[in-house]
């Protein structure tokens, strides 16, 4: 193994805060890791944004976690994911790419639960039809029902995670999707996590819920592990925050988020 | 009058599509008026962004509009009139400057309902106390009751301008201010006025609800005809549209921002 890349950091970024659930699930799931977060709460949301505009801002972000030699880059935005993944493969070169789609949809495909998949998502998602694409290429067989919720990222924001309205607000969302009788339902945006006791009680027990910020902290262990790249453990692991904003209620989010104290946040001026 | 100087557009501007139901107002108050109106969409929205970013990005808009020779700029936008105002009038020099935050004011101290005036919007509006400064000056007697209502913009972008969950929102956010007893409510965002006939049922009848759209084409109405700068109608009047980025949906919201079908929309390459 070769202890100074494995002590490399990995880079994960979102457009704002939402890929901290996938930092918190790698922290729990990679605990001697280094970990570099890039949010640019700046030009937060991707979702409402034109294709070439997102492939613009996503190739800044990537040059800026290369130039600290991160050894693996984690797409921790279903935007990014869905439509400008090309632009992060392509400038990463040597250093392997992971994303929150791709976790998603392996996790769906190799759950117990048949072939009939949900996926939610921002507008931007769903519109891309990203995870259907991805879902088909591991499983021809499967079937996905697809619904976009654009009111959740708000919902989330606004910490009201157990209220009337949110209940309210997924039942109507997700009427469509449950009267296909799905087997699961993808969570596929970072900030739906926070959903996930509210959406059990919507859906039922049945329906496996994919928790796309565990799986792709399940993705990165395994690759890390095939190439021998998992750290040696043998500083304690440090996570340093990089944002392009540090806007109102940022530390009260961005904790809520991480499931723990954010420590220092670094400004990049764009 | 100045007819060369009177057919020069007015210059309007937000973050997003939300100052469009200020050119709604304006159209039906001052049909012959040419009108440019400029929206950030590659970076809306601005209420979550700090007070430097904001007041950077405003000074580009700014200087976008003056290069097209308007007569008059209209902050159609409340966090950019209440943390960015200086910047405008600064850079604006001899161009008069009106404001969404100022109209809102007077229109709520002229009203005949009493000095307790609640006051609506986004987070970054209601902390920044624009409203309530403003309110002062005009009137050291009246009471102002301020209330954040983060989740109004997402439900009016989804559309769901009468539905449950928006009017289970509603409920919630004005629950403090009603208690307050106040006699006028100020819609203290350029999406609200879209609310208005769900605020009406949730606040009763006895409220008055000010709509700045309308407030601010009375003021413009006004400072025209102080000037002798009204156009004089020589041709028909054209609104031209400039963006950032032409996002999903825009053309679906922006419509109905406008109450009109929009026409040809500008991309502006920042």
């Amino acid at each position: 193994m070769d202890a100074q890349g494995g002590d490399r950091p990995i880079g994960v970024f979102d457009s704002g805060v939402g890929g901290l659930t996938v930092v918190r699930a790698l922290m729990e799931r990679l605990p001697l890791e280094n970990i570099i977060y890039f949010g640019d709460t700046a030009r937060v949301p991707y979702g409402v944004k034109s294709v070439a505009t997102i492939g613009q801002f996503t190739g800044q972000i990537v040059d800026f976690l290369l130039r600290r030699e991160v050894k693996m880059l984690i797409v921790a935005c279903n935007t990014m994911a869905a439509v400008a993944l090309k632009t992060v493969v392509q400038r990463a070169g040597n250093v392997p790419v992971l994303d929150v789609i791709e976790a998603g949809a392996r996790a769906s495909v190799a759950g117990a639960n048949g072939t009939r998949i949900g996926v939610i998502g921002t507008p931007t998602t769903i519109n891309s039809n990203a995870y259907a694409r991805r879902i088909h290429a591991l499983d021809p067989d499967a079937r996905v029902y697809s619904q976009a919720c654009p009111l959740f990222v708000p919902l989330v924001e606004e910490g009201w995670l157990d209220h009337p309205v949110t209940r309210l607000t997924a039942q109507e969302y997700l009427r469509p999707v449950l009267a296909e009788g799905i087997g699961s339902l993808v969570l596929g945006c970072t900030h739906y996590p926070l959903l996930k006791p509210l959406l059990r009680d919507v859906v039922g027990e049945k329906i496996q819920l994919i928790d796309s910020a565990e799986t792709t902290a399940e993705l990165a262990a395994a690759h890390l592990r095939e190439m021998g790249q998992a750290a040696a453990g043998q500083a304690p692991a440090a996570c340093r925050y990089f944002v392009t904003d540090v806007p109102l209620r940022f530390q009260t989010i961005g904790e809520r988020f991480l499931g723990r104290s954010l420590g220092e946040i670094e400004r990049v001026d764009w």
